[in-house]
């Protein structure tokens, strides 16, 4: 709140019409030009023991950029909102923020949601100052909002390894997250011949060996499939393991691409299940669409970017972020600036204030275009 | 203590002088026949929540063999022991009633052994009434023993599977201990696209997968190649495992094919490790040499098995016992009767009664085989 309030702050000594809305967004905005409104921003929460660039550098990038316009006497074709929104970390499990000002907030979600240590949303919210039955409030209407735009560290080492400062984001993976438990039979792994064995781990090893197999058959460049939770039973040396439950994360740009990908882990599981003697249940956590971004905007940051000769590579995005929410709301897209070595959420995360400094550039120019843009409803 | 007692009370009622040693062995002697004694049985203690036939089967089994040669008015040429050992389940990590009558305890192990919940052995031996200081008493003089015979469930799926009723050891497989840590970079799963991750776990499946093509190079049907315990970190589905930690036990009844064994499974690990951008740590826990039942008492077994029309294959062992100690002792040999599904350690372990019969017959008459036979001490 205390980062909320010197945000608030800040816009006003610009000049901006500065609030906080009913779940914490701060937005301040620029009355200038005419019709509706292009929003730039990001998030201002963090992750605990997180650094100093997720999310934050995208509200400071955004109150750069409107400041330098208003130095350079440039004047956007459209009114100009610099937004921060609240709760992107998902500490209860959604987007508060972005969610409320698409008016998308499920409902059920809103009054059951706790963080993970029991504290209800509703009650961190009273504790914070706001208003837990007002969340409605915060919800914006289309037709006064052009465009979202936002600029995020990567969070990846896509650009760090290929040595460009910025890449524009084509839009945000779907992902599937299945939990599967292989049942064999623990057994003394001494007095148990190989050929006699129902070797839970085995089951699972088969399946990760065959990870590469499944990507370069039905995969893309933008694919992810991970195998990052293993639990085995009863996890002792001398016994061969009777039950291993891990985690399949599989993410696309692509929908076709993850059903084809989950059709062939399906498949995979099952023969390595046969080839032990096991059985096998996939239980799906969730399966979320990919969320593309808005052709306008991608096509707008990609013209800028040419415009001042910055070599930015248009990449999917496999994190999850605000824009995924905006773009339920209106014409959404991204860029991304280079993370060293793809760490975040870590104290070690940073990025390089002359790729930040391209980034906000193209941030500017970009924000320019869109307000200045025609573009007909139909699109959105 | 409890079963001690009674265990005493019955050899004496047969006229056995019967006494409990140090360290809690229950020995009933049979003053027959003349020159060293041949000993026979198992031991008496069991685990947590386990069965009822690991190791007092085969104490019960040497007393019936006692009392029906008596019964029959059947005199060995030898003095006959039935032997109760203590402690081989160990735990306090050894066998110490079996070594404790071969001379091998370890000293700096006695005085430092503790179990799972930090009670000190000569702690437990004081409470249960034994005097710690007193354990160099239950050694045994070599020259004073002619064998040493063991009946034993066979705690493995193998006799069940094949129909057979008893099988007759070849010895205990040799085994090895490894405690591997794989490391790589733990990244976000989205961010990290597949070919720049230092994937710990999949350092670990490419291992696993070779591991069928180690036992088809340099195994045999004895062989046991075993990954029991898993632990990843971070341990979360949405992040790439940054280090991997496992077991590798490796079993074999020749220390040669271990060798060959664990040199391979090095060369599977380093190139696991290169084609994943990780580092290893191989901690070898334990490396235990093979202990080959004697000679004279194997055959002593076959001959009495074909006598009796007995098909009793001779198959390795891949759990420790009390045999492989008394080796250190004397000749030592022993035989298996099937288990129920392979079951051990729990309270489903069953041995069907005919098949006990079968083997406690086996036992009979190879205890009045050895007793009888010519031996030179030069082959111990």
């Amino acid at each position: 709140m205390e980062a909320r309030r010197w945000l608030c702050r800040e816009m006003e000594s610009l000049g901006l019409r500065a609030r906080m809305d009913s779940v914490g967004n701060v937005i301040g905005r620029w009355e200038v030009g005419r019709g509706p409104a292009v929003l730039v921003g990001s998030h201002l929460d963090s992750v605990p023991h997180g650094g100093a660039f997720d999310g934050a550098l995208g509200v400071v990038a955004a109150l750069e950029c409107v400041e330098t316009l208003m130095e350079s006497g440039i004047h956007p074709a459209a009114p100009v909102e610099v937004v921060g929104t609240s709760e992107e970390e998902g500490r209860f499990g959604g987007m508060l923020g972005a969610q409320a000002m698409a008016g998308v907030v499920p409902e059920a979600w809103f009054h059951s949601a706790e963080d993970d240590r029991g504290v209800k949303l509703a009650d961190a919210m009273q504790k914070a100052g706001l208003d837990p039955q007002a969340y409605g409030a915060a919800r914006r209407e289309p037709s006064e909002i052009k465009a979202f735009l936002e600029l995020h560290i990567e969070q990846g080492p896509v650009l760090d390894r290929a040595g460009r400062s910025v890449g524009i984001v084509e839009g945000i993976s779907g992902v599937f997250n299945w939990h599967v438990v292989m049942t064999g039979t623990a057994n003394h792994a001494g007095t148990t011949p190989m050929e006699l064995r129902q070797d839970a781990f085995r089951g699972l090893a088969d399946f990760a060996s065959e990870v590469p197999g499944v990507l370069a058959r039905h995969g893309t460049p933008a694919s992810r499939l991970t195998v990052g939770k293993v639990d085995l039973q009863p996890n002792f040396p001398h016994t061969v393991p009777g039950r291993a439950e891990f985690s399949i994360v599989g993410r696309d740009m692509d929908e076709e691409v993850m059903t084809a990908m989950a059709a062939a882990c399906r498949g995979v599981l099952a023969n390595a299940a046969e080839r032990n003697g096991l059985t096998f249940e996939i239980g799906e956590t969730s399966w979320l669409a990919p969320t593309p971004c808005h052709a306008d905007i991608v096509e707008a940051f990609v013209r800028q970017a040419a415009a001042l000769g910055l070599d930015a590579p248009v990449m999917p995005s496999g994190a999850g972020h605000d824009t995924q929410v905006m773009a339920q709301l209106t014409r959404s897209g991204m860029i991304f600036v280079a993370s060293r070595c793809g760490i975040s959420h870590a104290p070690e995360e940073h990025s390089d204030w002359p790729d930040i400094e391209l980034g906000a550039n193209l941030l500017l120019h970009t924000l320019l275009d869109v307000a200045s843009l025609e573009l007909g409803w139909s699109e959105t």
